[in-house]
């Protein structure tokens, strides 16, 4: 064997910490870990009853085409879900301006390198999904980020940079990411005024919206305001899943914009069409299932377990924290003191059980530390309550170690 | 609304053919379409009986951790049967070296973008996939052609060109990509004594070897020689596929190499986890099926059908074509007179209702005209005869009348 010279890799890997287990705490205790990090849906909700017989289905009805490389019939039909589901926000899309992804993960990263080149400006919000964060960087975008408020992304903000970097002859975003529906992980909503300005800043500053829509089926009280997309189709290109309302595992989420858009994401989508098995076996799944019904049941699950979220963290935190009630989604965004660190206890909880997201993962900047993100989907009340009672003791033994240490010092 | 300037989408869109049915003749026929064109399997060998039984055993053994982000066990024995499968071509392979992919479609996409920046050199052989020259124009990088023959790609050429290179100081590639087994579309094998001396340019020379290796179990006699990866795991990132050997529908491919490489493409593949729902129903599919023996099956089919468009082409063409006659894989690559384009006659055999892919579409630059690839793995005997002589009668009469066109003029 020869000797191995050094290699140099392509220079597109951010330096950014790599998203899993370190991210939500240690392995320390992983048998009996609480999750509150990720985004998994409840368990008892997903759909493994029905997979044998929509399989079964599946085969009877297409066959070998199912298994082959371009599928049978059940791909349209789950393009013509999509299209027909779209109406209920007020996207009207034609089958050939929508894309079936590999989750809507897949869809970021196909929509970011069709419309940005490397050194192009994307716009997002502080904060926002780290995932995305992490798309944009290996794209070697350059980011900017805009902070939001009770009505979801600051457009006023975004606005006044516009016009300022207009003035000053700098370069305008060629894409902004706003996630409008149960933010992750804000839990807002943008307001309607603020969907409107924000496509109006699109056709006037020549930039696209990617409207991640992860969430939308998922609103407790069942209203939502129409898509981002129905103010402005020819700027907006919209991203959803099935992830949050079906099954993760199936990996399928979907974009839908300009046929122009559409084709060259097909074109860059190099693993050719997302499995068509699983789409066929979803097809037969979306004919077995009676969807209103399904969000409904979940809606109900969701809401039980937020509210026994907040509920416990009143109770075991007091006034110590503050969060937005969010209505809707996965997510409960904590704020603690300023000069607390929620990364500094993060390996502690994962010890005592518990995990969570740390703030600055969801920030650009060293920014975010007197943050955490909590999910409320996959634990039932009562372990629910019992991850926030250890998460506070966990919170409240470091305030007291550091007081200590700082008093020392 | 306002009004809609021009967008400058990503420039990395090369300006090639879209892969489609234009590729292979237009769609005047396109019910009673002969397939000769893609690398279809026999629809008679997918697995549609089993398909229904593995997903049952699939719920009942990994239940919802099969609808979950990350999966059940099955996960991990789909990456233990690459691992022992593996060792059939002489790879030892850790666990961790292991990634599954979205087809190895996506492999080639992830390893070329983890190994290369825009503007570094790939080198192919010529002809070579189609596929994969879209990936590396997509990827931004320059590439660079060498000829193959009967023993496959020409190494001495690729050395020679490797010492120029450093002798005037100019660049070297980052990558070169071979498809060392019934090479697509040449249907050749690259000879062990290459195998070896291409791995040691790759530690002298200091790049990788992409070794894309969809093709490896179909070899009709049984016989292949070990993976280029075995003479240099260290330089070489080994891709193959399922879409051959069971099913292209579930789309799972898999990639071998230095564990921080593999890393790397985790990292960029954005769309997480492959869906983990169809890593689960294939792992009890592998369970129910005897591979050998499948294997044993797809190579007397497919060598029965490779024996019938043979006798075909030597009936209707004689002597007026000639092919190396492949012992496995999926294609037979016919060469023409030199003054012959493949492409003039597309559409006439489309109409015909038979469908190829021109020779042009294998190489980077104008060349390649007078080839054609055609596969010989989708349809059965009588069809593939039929097909052939359908396609002899639009030859001739395109050579007839391009001769009284010449003759006018």
């Amino acid at each position: 064997m020869q000797l191995l010279k050094p290699f140099s890799y392509s220079r597109r890997f951010p330096n950014i910490e790599v998203i899993g287990s370190a991210f939500a705490g240690n392995q320390g205790n992983q048998d009996n870990l609480i999750p509150l990090s990720f985004g998994f849906p409840a368990p008892e909700s997903l759909p493994v009853d029905k997979m044998t017989a929509a399989t079964e289905a599946a085969m009877q009805t297409q066959g070998r085409y199912a298994l082959a490389y371009s599928g049978g019939a059940g791909v349209n039909d789950v393009i013509n879900w999509i299209k027909e589901r779209s109406k209920l926000r007020e996207i009207k899309a034609k089958e050939n301006e929508i894309l079936v992804t590999a989750g809507s993960s897949q869809a970021i990263d196909l929509v970011t390198r069709t419309l940005t080149d490397p050194g192009d400006e994307i716009w997002v919000e502080a904060p926002t999904f780290f995932g995305a964060l992490k798309t944009f960087q290996l794209a070697e975008t350059k980011l900017t980020s805009f902070p939001i408020d009770e009505n979801g992304l600051r457009v006023d903000l975004v606005e006044q940079e516009l016009s300022e970097r207009v003035k000053n002859n700098l370069p305008l975003p060629k894409l902004m990411y706003v996630i409008p529906n149960f933010q992750n992980p804000g839990g807002v909503n943008l307001s309607v005024d603020r969907r409107k300005r924000l496509t109006e800043l699109a056709y006037e500053y020549n930039f696209f919206i990617i409207e991640d829509d992860a969430y939308v089926e998922l609103s407790f009280d069942g209203t939502f305001a129409p898509a981002i997309y129905s103010y402005g189709p020819e700027r907006v290109v919209y991203l959803s899943t099935f992830s949050k309302i079906i099954a993760p595992g199936l990996r399928l989420g979907w974009a839908i914009g300009l046929t122009e858009i559409i084709e060259k994401m097909r074109i860059l989508k190099i693993d050719g069409l997302t499995s068509v098995y699983v789409q066929e076996v979803t097809k037969n799944l979306l004919d077995q299932i009676d969807m209103d019904e399904h969000i409904s049941y979940l809606n109900s699950l969701y809401l039980s377990r937020k509210n026994a979220m907040v509920s416990a963290i009143k109770q075991y935190f007091g006034n110590d924290v503050t969060f937005h009630e969010a209505n809707g989604g996965f997510f409960l965004w904590i704020t603690f003191p300023c000069h607390i660190d929620t990364s500094e206890f993060i390996d502690a909880a994962a010890s005592a059980g518990v995990s969570y997201i740390a703030g600055k993962h969801f920030f650009l900047k060293d920014e975010g530390y007197n943050h955490m993100r909590l999910s409320f989907t996959f634990c039932q009340e009562d372990i629910i309550e019992e991850a926030i009672k250890r998460l506070a003791n966990i919170y409240y033994e470091y305030v007291n170690s550091k007081q200590i240490i700082e008093g020392v010092n």
